[in-house]
Formats: structure tokens, C-alpha cells, sequence
């Protein structure tokens, strides 16, 4: 028998003869501990999802509360406490006219939620229309209809023969930008493709998916909010949708509560998950519009309702903790906290990485901080990559006490809040020098 | 403003107009007691996931105390005590040669998972096979790809456009069969069916996708085990992949561990969910072979790895729930005791409901029974939908307390495994006179 019982996601299962898996016995803030009793950094907020540290006291009480109240109940014509409170506390914070909350469990099915949701509105008014458009690099999930809307070949090109044919369109792309402007001042030019697009499939196209402000599986590619408005502006125009994915940048992560803010745009849907939880349990919501609500609303014999539904959607304990991960934000002002930790955790990167002669562009957003690396600095030419730099890279941070996660040959950094300067300083201590001994100096 | 800012699953809005939300404060057992105290019988174990009541005594401090551990860890080359004990347990119980686990969330993601797998499998060994096969009235979620294998127009007619083209396979109708034979002594006759469907399509096809023994949201249909062991003969024949969506009918709800027991077959993949928790948390994996696994088992840049995850795959805090749900079936002799409990639900429901004038069938397999309505007993002839018979005995048995949720006009009784003789008969006296109420003596 080759490897594990387990089979595990996104790996290739001979990698493990040579890297045994770990084993995390327990968590503490922002670390994690094997049963070796070797401790790491969290750097990547296990795939994104931790805010507030591992165990965390407020949030392990939540959930202690509610287990001896409710654990779940079907959420089919009934409702609880939690689910209630925590639909109040995201209307409050989410940009208008926002206004109806639908749960689901995981990111995936946000992401269909929001595209059947935007696909059947348009067909209870009597318009079929069946296509979607993404971007090059978008990520939207692992279920094929969130696959066909993913513009990251690594993931979605195994599958193209069974999944449906919808619209790519060439995004932006800032750090190698073909009209040599930089994304801080630019004015979006690259939005041209987009605009080409829809204006070419306007009658068959429901929705347009995006990551706000970052792209985050597709290699942490931060774009100007000009992009967003843009959008926002042509798809109001020719009465297109826009779906939102706000699962990996919403919840502070781009330095606003919601990456849309950067723009000053609402989507029709909003689709978030990961953090909702803080880190602790799955759960994903999909915020819509009173209009989207109105086209499903109708007596049942007209069949319009939304008949979509997952066993443990609206789970009460899961709704627990994110009520109280809602809670932290209001009492503990955390995006104002997280200012300075955010831009000092830049600043250090790039105080170790730009002017190393592999690093082709350390970019950042708010709590994100990623470093390109390419071989070739001066013509931006990535490295093979069958050599598997960035994987190498986080192999050797992991030696030296830190999970900071490669994608391809990009290293990025997106701890829990909780994270303290000093500890900011030992991991960027860390990537610098697990960089430097699989590139050299 | 229509209604409330909860845009519920599976539900039309407008409905809440006459039926207010009821909100659900507190579990304990098979009781859902609601904030003006009355209190409800979970007759559905909501929505068919709790085994052992809500707020179970040993699942709760299962959850408290590994909370106090670790709530979460990325799942990519990192594991923890909770999922290896589960897997363990898993492959212990399951048929062989079944050996690997992969996990997921939710159930919809399992049936993707496995249809991933299977499309992947056969791709990476350089055949092109896009299609998978279903039955009518199957159901296996709600994502774009689980739907696309979903019989049950009532749920998956609406997207037709946005889903690729399976094929769709008549399947047992044992309650009208056309054969006029009985699903106890019948030879399955109706597989000619999905023969001639696997003869027709077999060079196209990777896997056949069903549900084992009881065809839950289609109608709780209920039909042969020899329909399984035709299938899993000719599937093996034809070397097409046989999936068994366990999702609902696995963990003892059909009185075997899992359905698939009753035909004595083992699947190349069983998606599991729902119970695996014990009702409490969404958690899912999918089980499979060595022989999958090894196609996908190769060198890195050869790309053959299976690229699917969830951010919570895994997630330490369902995996311990889930570890000590399987404890409580191996320790407390869950399905002997169950044993007397089904026949004594089935007997009872018989007893008041066999002889009804609108009774068209009962039908029962361990610990689902379901009775299906109609107008004519004779012609078997079904009431007209819009009149809604099925909802309002489903109205009417809330006003009585209990949670007896219809599915058309079939109503069914799929209780906690904890349930008392006594609550049985409470639950059947609610049952038989919400209906008399509605349809009369």
C-alpha cells in the first residue's frame, strides 16, 4: 500500500514519501504545535480562515454556550437565535442595498448559490440566459460550477468535459501590466477585455465573478479598484449581475471589513465564508438584494421559490461563533488595530525582499503581503516550474518553524490578526532565510 | 419589505405569510422546544442527520473538550488525532476493499468529489469518458454538478441549462410498478432499463451514481437489493465506476451499518455525510479504493494529483464528533437495540395507517418508514400537487407538536435512534390525526 489512509486535498499523495505529513495536536493563537512538540507559525491562517488565533478564548466559549442550547435544527421554516443575530450583524456591516441573507456551509456553495440564485432570477422573469463570465485567474471554488467560472488552468483544466462553457475574459494582471503602468495610478486600461465581452454576450450572460481587490488562489494578484468600478458601472448599465466572491478577501483581510469598499461598489451578491467563523467551523452566507428576493417571491403553486439547501445550513453552532467573531470586530476595533500591524508586516517584507535579485515584486493589501519570485528580474521570466521553488521554499520554512504556504513560485503571508510585531519580525526572519537557502543569496 | 431578511433553503418565502418562522430555542433528545415553549417531536431528525437527540451528553463534551485542543488546521499536508481515529474507525466498518478516505464538508461536495474522481481516474490513464449515469427520482445535492445527476425535476429542472447532459436512467417504481410485481419477491426486473443505458453508453460513461435501497428525496422509494447486485455485476463488467451516495440512508438509518450491506456489494466510491456527526456539524468524506488512489499517485510535475479542497476539509472539531458518533454504534450496540425500534415504528404506522381510504402505500426499511397518500387507493392515482395535501398534515402535525415534514404528499417518520416505545406512539397518534384533519376520516 502506497502512503496514507487518508487522502488528502490539493496534494500529490507521493510527495509524502519524502515530507511525512505533521501531526497538530493543539493550537494556541498563532500557533500550531506537532506531537513532536515543534511549534509554527500560522502564516497562512490555515488557508485563510483563522483571525483570531487558534483557541480562542472568546470564540471556544461561544460555541461551549450554544452546544448546551441547540447544536442544529433544520432551517427550513424554522430559526434560531444565532442565525438571527448574526443576519442583523451583517446587514449592519455590509454595504447597501444588501439586504437578504441565504446560509449555506462551505465557499463552493456560496458561489453556486449566488450563481442559481442570479441564473433563476432572470428566468422567472421569462429570460433565459445561461452563461457566466470570470477572469483569468479567478478562483471561485472546487464544485464544477464553481469550477467553470475558474480561471486558474491548475485547477479547473482537468475537468473542462464535464463542466459547462462559460466566459473568460482576460483580467488584470499588474505586476507584468502590458501597458506598463503601475496599478496605483493606472486607470484600468485592461478593463477593456471585459468591457469587449460583455457587450458582445450581454443577452446570454446572468452574472460576472470576481475577487475583489485580490485575487487570491490565482497567485495574489492585487488590482486597482478602478477595475471594480468599471465593472460596477457596465454590468449596472447592461443589467448584468455582479457576483462578488468575498470569501478569502472579506472580513478585514484587504484592510476593509469588505474588499468592495476599496471601490465604493455594491454587487448584487456577496458570497462569503472562511473567516465568517473565525477559523473555527464551515459556514458560507450569500447576501442579495430585495429586487433578486422579489423575482423568487410568488405563490408556491407558481414554482419560483429557491429550492436549494444543504443539511447543516444555518448550523447554530457554527452561527455562534460567527456571531461572536462579529462581536470582536465591533468591541476590539479591529480593522483600526490591524493598521499598523498590516503595513508593518509590509514594510518588513520589503525591507528583506525587493531588492533581492529573485524577487520580482512584493505587492500587499491590508493583512496580505505576498513575493513574487522569477528568475529574471529585469524581463520578470518566471523560474521552470517543474523546479518547484516556492514549494521547496515552504518546505524549508516549515523546518524552521513556519507554515507559509507557497503558490507556485509565490510565498505570501496573511497570519491571524493576533499576530504581535515581534513575531511579524521572526517570520519574515524566517522566509527570508529558507528563500536565500533553496535561491542562495 | 416582503417577509424576513432570511432568505430560507428549500422554502418559498411567501409561504411565511400564513406561517410565521418558528423560532427553535433549545434540543434535548428527539424535542425541539421552540421561544414560546412549546415543544416539537423531531419526527426528521432534521432533515435526516441526528442519530442520537440533540444535545447529546457525549457528543457535546466530545466537541468541548477538542475545542480546548485545536479547532482547526489547514488539511493540506498536515493531520491531526480526530481525523486519523475517524478514518480508522471508517475503514474498519466499511465494506472492502474500500481503504482510502478523502474528506470534504458537506454532502453535496462528497458526490462531487467522487464524480471528480472518477472522470480523473479514468482521464489519467488516458481514456476520455464525460458522462455519468442516474435514476429517476435520485437525488444527490445541490451544487451544479450533484444536480446534474439528480432525477427529481424538482429540483434540478429548473438549471437544466447551466448543467452538463447526463444520462438519465428509468428506475424501480416499486409502489406502481410496471411489472406488477412486488420489490420483497421481484427479480428487479426494471434493471433492463439501466442495461441498456450501460450497453448504449458504456464507452462514454465513468460512473453510475445511486442511492442504495431507499431513494430518499425522490419519495422515499424503496426497492431491491437486487437491483444493487445487477448493477454492481454489469458496472464491474463494463469497468464503469459504481458510486453509492450514502449520504442520507449510511449509519444505520436503513437498519445495516450502510445500505449497500443489504446486497452484500461494495461501490468503488460511498459518499458519506448527514449522521456521520451524529447531527451536528457539517462534515463529509468519500471512500474509496487503492486502485483510484494509485491512478492519481505519481511524481509531482506529472500533474496528476486530485487538485479538490475545502477550507474546513477536515475540520478537527466535526472530526471529533464524528469519532465519538462511531464509538457510540460500537459501544452501545446501536443497531441491535434499533432493531425492535423500526419494527415497532413500522408496526405502529401500519397498524393506523394500512387501511386508510387515502393510504396508498406504507413503506419501511429499518428505521425509515413513509407513507405515501393518494386519491385513489385503487388507481393508485395521486392528488393534484397544488392542493398541497402533503404540506398542510405537515402544518397540521407543528400545531400538534411534531416535526413530520412532507415531501409531496408522502409523509415519513426518520426519528432520532433515541426515541422511546411511548414517543413512537405519540408521534403516530400526531401523524394519523393531523391527516384525519385534513382529508377526513
Amino acid at each position: 500500500m502506497k502512503g496514507y489512509s487518508i487522502w488528502h486535498p490539493c496534494t500529490q499523495m507521493k510527495d509524502h514519501e519524502k515530507y511525512p505529513l505533521i501531526k497538530i495536536v493543539r493550537g494556541k493563537g498563532i500557533y500550531l504545535y506537532d506531537d513532536k512538540g515543534k511549534k509554527y507559525i500560522d502564516a497562512i491562517s490555515s488557508w485563510w480562515v483563522n483571525l483570531f488565533g487558534h483557541s480562542n478564548e472568546r470564540l471556544n466559549n461561544a460555541l461551549k454556550q450554544q452546544v448546551e442550547k441547540l447544536e442544529h435544527v433544520i432551517f427550513a421554516n424554522f430559526v434560531h437565535e444565532p442565525a438571527l443575530e448574526l443576519t442583523d450583524r451583517l446587514l449592519k456591516i455590509a454595504p447597501k442595498p444588501l439586504s437578504k441573507v441565504f446560509f449555506a456551509d462551505n465557499g463552493s456553495s456560496a458561489v453556486e448559490v449566488a450563481m442559481k440564485m442570479s441564473f433563476g432570477y432572470f428566468k422567472n422573469k421569462g429570460e433565459l440566459r445561461n452563461r457566466f463570465v470570470y477572469l483569468d485567474s479567478g478562483y471561485h471554488g472546487e464544485t464544477l460550477g464553481a469550477l467553470s467560472v475558474c480561471g486558474e488552468e491548475l485547477y479547473s483544466d482537468m475537468y473542462k468535459e464535464i463542466m459547462i462553457n462559460n466566459i473568460r475574459v482576460k483580467g488584470p494582471d499588474c505586476f507584468r501590466c502590458p501597458y506598463g503602468k503601475d496599478r496605483d495610478s493606472c486607470d484600468a486600461e485592461c478593463f477593456e477585455f471585459m468591457e469587449q465581452a460583455l457587450l458582445r454576450h450581454k443577452n446570454e450572460v446572468c452574472a460576472v465573478l470576481i475577487e475583489p481587490i485580490v485575487q487570491c488562489a490565482g497567485g495574489f494578484k492585487i488590482y486597482s479598484p478602478k477595475y471594480l468600478k468599471k465593472l460596477r458601472s457596465l454590468t449596472k448599465e447592461l443589467g448584468i449581475h455582479l457576483i462578488a466572491d468575498e470569501i478569502a478577501v472579506g472580513f478585514g483581510r484587504t484592510g476593509k471589513m469588505f474588499a468592495c469598499e476599496h471601490a465604493d461598489i455594491t454587487p448584487d451578491f456577496m458570497s462569503l465564508s472562511k473567516g465568517l467563523t473565525g477559523g473555527y467551523l464551515p459556514l458560507s452566507v450569500v447576501l442579495t438584494t430585495e429586487e433578486v428576493y422579489d423575482a423568487y417571491y410568488d405563490d408556491y403553486t407558481s414554482l419560483k421559490a429557491f429550492l436549494h439547501s444543504h443539511s447543516y445550513t444555518g448550523n447554530p453552532l457554527a452561527c455562534a461563533v460567527a456571531v461572536e467573531v462579529l462581536k470582536m470586530f465591533e468591541e476590539e476595533n479591529v480593522l483600526e488595530k490591524n493598521k499598523a500591524k498590516g503595513d508593518y508586516l509590509r514594510e518588513r517584507v520589503m525591507e528583506v525582499f525587493a531588492d533581492y535579485r529573485f524577487c520580482g515584486e512584493v505587492r500587499s493589501k491590508g493583512f496580505i503581503t505576498a513575493v513574487e519570485l522569477v528568475k529574471n528580474r529585469g524581463n520578470k521570466e518566471p523560474f521552470d516550474w517543474k523546479k518547484r521553488i516556492g514549494f521547496q521554499i515552504y518546505r524549508k520554512a516549515i523546518e524552521k518553524g513556519a507554515l507559509l504556504r507557497n503558490l507556485g513560485d509565490i510565498i505570501y503571508f496573511m497570519p491571524p490578526y493576533v499576530i504581535e510585531f515581534d513575531e511579524i519580525d521572526r517570520l519574515v526572519d524566517i522566509a527570508i532565510s529558507a528563500t536565500v537557502e533553496v535561491l542562495g543569496e
